[in-house]
């Protein structure tokens, strides 16, 4: 049985971090399709989206044959439960990658974005994907103290975040209100896909410790 | 093993229940607070948010401890599984609620709304609440039928939510960026409430008949 669990369960995690580094991949290209008004991308991550919800489908449903073939116990049982947590996190970062795409197929051939925000959304992109690798990565290793530390990492998108808004509410903004209300979303979209990757590191620690680490209140209060 | 199973299972239901009835409350009072700028009812909201999220650490610990002792198997087995991500909906609508509360108190005094779209915020607002309402329900009463129509209810939140688009896009708005951005966040709080009971409704519908409904998409495109 122990052995079997364990090829399951390494199994499950490598598709966990298989979805996570599809979810990464998506909001790499879904943000040069918004920097670059560049259609052909943002319908390449849309046609792809179906993928991630189908291993979303295919993750819980290994995980809960685990749980019936192989009624693990102690930390095995919390292995399980956590990786079904997890995977509700790493399909709702596919799903905020595809928002984004479609926010850029739906202005095509216009930019979404004033250019005065491109340098916002360049460097939320590239937090984004960076986190998304980590969550793969602390999916694949297990390692606690790099899962941890995604927590960190999202202080950057939250300073990010933060700046957005200040130059939104700002009386000198100059892009009118439905360049405001596109960046609005999409900055949120950005915000909450790095929320899900922390998510991801606090049940790491969890599966692998026993001890779920602090909310943080990841997500930040506007202006 | 089979009477105690019934007994914790029907507790972990009515404590779900609880949880829903109490984001419905929240939902209900942050939408006030924020129609009538009622800075004490938003503080009522927010110090009371932590109530849900107690509720949620307890709904997880006795949802892993039924796996852990009870170790139950097919139909029993997918209501725990169903519980715990249902757990996690539930959860994210305090969150949600919160979040509503928390703009009204910051732009206390002032309203954070124009005028003009008091009367979709007091529609959203009784929709989300009466959705809140009925994932409770079906929480308690596992009736499959009224878990489906979540989906349903929620079509009348997106008609709101694409007509407060329509009127933010529109060239004639009067009320400026920052009330743009506030209403634009706004919407889509009350938007993913409702998503989230739906999602309840689906994982009812599992829970009861084993096969999940489709997802009906329930986010909708923005103008």
């Amino acid at each position: 049985m122990r052995v079997i669990y364990n090829e399951q369960m390494a199994e499950l995690a490598a598709l966990l971090g298989e979805m996570a580094g599809l979810a990464g991949s998506a909001m790499e290209r879904a943000t040069q399709a918004l920097l670059q008004a560049d259609l052909h991308l943002a319908e390449q991550v849309i046609s792809e989206s179906d993928r991630i919800g189908e291993m979303n489908t295919l993750a819980e449903e290994k995980a809960f044959a685990l749980l019936a073939l192989q009624a693990p116990v102690a930390g095995d049982l919390r292995q399980v439960v956590s990786t079904i947590q997890i995977v509700a996190d790493v399909n709702r970062m596919g799903a905020l990658a595809l928002h984004v795409a479609k926010v850029a197929r739906r202005r095509h051939p216009n930019h979404a974005l004033p250019e005065a925000v491109n340098g916002y959304f360049a460097e939320m992109g590239r937090v984004a994907v960076a986190m998304a690798t980590a969550a793969k990565d602390v999916l694949e290793t297990r390692d606690p103290e790099r899962a941890a530390e995604l927590s960190g990492d999202d202080d950057a998108m939250d300073d990010l975040h933060r700046h957005l808004f200040t130059l939104l509410m700002d009386r000198e903004w100059k892009h009118g209100v439905a360049a405001a209300v596109d960046v609005t979303l999409l900055g949120r979209y950005y915000e909450r896909f790095a929320d899900h990757a922390v998510e991801i590191g606090r049940r790491v620690v969890f599966l692998v410790t026993g001890v779920l680490p602090a909310d943080p209140d990841a997500e930040i209060e506007h202006i």
